[in-house]
């Protein structure tokens, strides 16, 4: 296509408009800014996820994993604070050469994101930039008087983790030529790093839960931050830390280190803690929502983490952004 | 300074911490997300502007007029809308090899912006980039029931500009070495470009105004946005639009066009309309807040602008952010 197309009343028009479900909140994007609707008797939380070329993603990467990382990593931040999706704000800096196509399939990817978890693009921001950097702020409500966090978490609670760790990280190995693997074994985890899916039941366990996390920068890094912010320490069980079978393989050939699957990020998978009372409701609400649920370890009143019996070291085993 | 120093949990602690004011929404940006306060019949809107090196300013401006570019557009918009700043999320990609100089500058100006106009720093992110980009989500409460918007304006309505137009747009072309001046000439106009002021008063005339918009792509061009939003025209007299002194001698001397000061971008001054019913009120509230007013035409029914007698042809008159 020509480049004198892609100007930003093109591509607000032609891609950006149908993702604001024509909800008046939006104005049609024809306004400096937008307004919120809030239910009675719900709060409005906000999260901010920027998701950067060559930090976040390769610059080849399908536009449909693009788009699932940026709605991901924020959808999982909404997720952990119990709260459901309503609406985000999209800051879009794009390369002038970025064609059509790449913008049919990115914006294509958002609007399926936005049916299926219910949530509309309220307002943005469109630049011109070298490289691909997409930040997002995300706007969900919480109907309950509580809002989930970090802190609250009590000595004796149990703690739980969402679905399995690992699979997105093993694909980055993948990606980066880090690891050698057959080629149909390699499919499930770069599925698993491209297109990452996130815990998004938050709401249903805010009675129950005392604290909680998404994983996003490692289980040992978010895992750390949890206890920190509730001054408290963790007893894990190794045994008892949900692998999918694929990876259990590859730890059980160590093809893989069980230190590395604890400390990659992108797994957008919940750690809470719960008092032992709650355990059956929790397992029958899992059920419920047919999400896998572990019963990892438990919350000691000492501030360190204990895996089985040894104390775990937590340096370098959490991302920074900014190394 | 060593890289070390500059981890994510470094600049977080020592630089943005302070800028939370310890309002509880923030959770002290120990949380993934955080929560809106809203008073009791207050709307709350969402404004988001994302300034880059080299397209919105130069690699060696100063920290703080970084600051002053990001804050300043944002806030023009929540002013914009009738509203007055409550919070913001500040998404920064950064160089690693910026310094504690220039991250202790750019936060002290956010700092001092904050305290002037009352509003705190909710959340936010922090990513690694080969570039300064800095995207920003505001929030701000409108205490009325009307929001200001782009559509409004009526007929015969007069048309009201705030402040100055130009100084900023002269001093970019000083910048890029477009224009020659004398050097005690070129301080005031770059100063205007480095350090724009933003007409912050927004509240102030939501009873009154009938339409609005910031000047942020030129007079010209957000003129046009908010016509063709009202679905009407305009009538402009050129003798009644503001210039500074400075800016009317270089007039007068031929050194600068009239359509490049009234299509350049920056002004962050506000475009609005006014049943001329109120033009007495206008003036008492623009004189008590100690801002210069100009009534620079009249809205008119014909969907087109006239300059005095002159039709004025729109194409290129605003800035792309995407061109």
């Amino acid at each position: 296509m020509k480049n004198k197309f892609l100007s930003e009343q093109y591509i607000i028009n032609k891609y950006l408009k149908k993702l604001n479900f024509n909800k008046s909140e939006s104005y049609n994007f024809r306004n400096d800014g937008a307004f919120f609707k809030i239910p009675k008797n719900n709060k409005i939380i906000v999260t901010n996820d920027t998701i950067i070329e060559n930090v976040d993603f390769f610059k080849s990467d399908p536009p449909k994993s693009i788009a699932n990382k940026i709605i991901t990593c924020n959808l999982s931040d909404i997720s952990s604070m119990g709260a459901v999706p309503y609406a985000y704000t999209l800051s879009l800096c794009l390369p002038k050469k970025l064609n059509n196509e790449w913008l049919n399939l990115f914006t294509k990817s958002l609007f399926s994101f936005q049916k299926k978890f219910d949530f509309f693009l309220i307002g943005g921001d469109l630049s011109k930039s070298d490289k691909i950097i997409i930040s997002s702020n995300f706007f969900g409500f919480v109907k309950e008087k509580k809002i989930l966090t970090r802190s609250g978490a009590m000595t004796n609670d149990d703690i739980w983790v969402t679905g399995n760790l690992g699979d997105s990280s093993i694909g980055l190995k993948i990606k980066q030529n880090k690891i050698k693997l057959l080629n149909n074994e390699k499919k499930f985890f770069i599925k698993h790093y491209l297109f990452p899916k996130h815990f998004s039941y938050g709401s249903k366990i805010i009675n129950y839960a005392s604290s909680a996390i998404d994983i996003s920068d490692g289980f040992y890094g978010d895992l750390n931050k949890l206890i920190f912010e509730s001054n408290k320490g963790a007893f894990i069980e190794s045994k008892n830390l949900p692998f999918s079978p694929k990876t259990k393989k590859l730890l059980k050939n160590n093809k893989i280190n069980i230190n590395y699957l604890l400390s990659g990020g992108d797994d957008y998978e919940l750690i809470f803690t719960s008092n032992p009372k709650h355990s059956l409701k929790i397992k029958s609400i899992f059920k419920n929502i047919n999400v896998k649920i572990s019963k990892v370890g438990r919350i000691i009143n000492k501030k360190c983490v204990y895996m089985d019996n040894k104390k775990v070291n937590f340096i370098n085993k959490s991302f920074d952004h900014f190394s």
